[in-house]
């Protein structure tokens, strides 16, 4: 059987470590007890934005270019916790994520395009990996991404 | 003196429990400690939207409909809660109320809207029915709903 | 070396106390162990609202204004939480900050606007000022406010 840091692995082609810009005041992880908050992050690729990742749902992307946004969204999230927990076998379970879908006002899609964060999760930490969920749209992203998500996770 | 069960059962017709769709990977809530998170959710009547609960506030809605979609979501979080505590007499506060009112960009009425949720509680739970709140506006939301509300308790 | 008061009450000019206005179910503080967590406000100078604070960024308002509703916004959490605290030196640590910037469909500076609130808490509370955050863009906010934000902190 997999640990999670294995199946991490195993998904192969990871985009770079996610780094803080120099001179921001705010940072990826802060923990309080055993709950792990996650600033919000979107679908980079190190310093890029990763391919058919910028605009609106409804309009620029496909519900299948969102799902894979969010899907490289959770991968970056992932990152981010592992980068503070030495290893992904320290969650004991995803808590939550809000996820933001950049989109028109007629999109009405939003779960669909969370479920690529939602079914990475899964994917790695099988029923632990279940989490409470909000997904709504909004009108605007910075960098123009098209989804931005932020994550709690109880580790230990 | 009416526990909080009979109170919320005086209600009376209150909606069908919800259920998570099959072959979805987030879940209804999560416990961290004395905390109980719960997943964002809308003014459903089981399966169905409620009467009068879609669209956009400021086009599709007035602020009174917008009012009781707030208000049946606020239900429906409470039916999701007892489901998971067997009774909502083992809440012990409401601690935190996330509103987002789908709308036009000039409507400017949230709090009046996320109020039908926040009087709910304060009517079941009295003082400890109080919460943190934010009440912000969206230019979509999915299934068209007009409010999706998200919760967090504090239970034992 | 200053303590987080007075570096507090260094700043000078503050806004009144806010209050929650009569008849309003929602509190502006709820604890939870040793998690604070503020309701979501905005740039207020007591009743009314600060100069230039409000309309949507990339239409009414400059980058710089933003920023400066931002900083006003942090101020008057700080208020709240110093009412609850009774003094600032009681804060741990700054564990989230959420922040919905009211904006037009291409605005993508939500950080820069964001900013001013992130800035202030690490001019007050240094390296324990640092948190995670969110900042998204939404299209509309009660009162015409062009920004909101709420809060989570570590206290004793």
């Amino acid at each position: 059987m997999m640990t999670y840091e294995q199946k991490f692995e195993a998904l192969g082609n990871l985009p770079p470590q996610p780094v803080v810009p120099p001179g921001c005041n705010f940072v990826f992880y802060r923990q309080v007890g055993q709950l792990l908050t996650l600033s919000g992050y979107g679908p980079f690729w190190g310093n890029d934005l990763a391919p058919k990742c910028s605009g609106k749902l409804g309009l620029d992307r496909t519900i299948n270019e969102g799902y894979y946004a969010s899907w490289i969204t959770g991968i970056n999230l992932l990152l981010i916790a592992r980068q503070y927990l030495q290893t992904l076998d320290n969650v004991i379970q995803i808590v939550s994520v809000e996820g933001m879908v950049n989109c028109v006002p007629d999109f009405i899609e939003q779960p669909k395009v969370i479920n690529g964060c939602s079914d990475l999760l899964v994917n790695i930490f099988g029923d632990n990996g279940r989490h409470t969920r909000s997904a709504i749209g909004v009108n605007a992203l910075a960098f123009d991404i098209c989804v931005e998500i932020s994550m709690s996770l109880l580790v230990q």
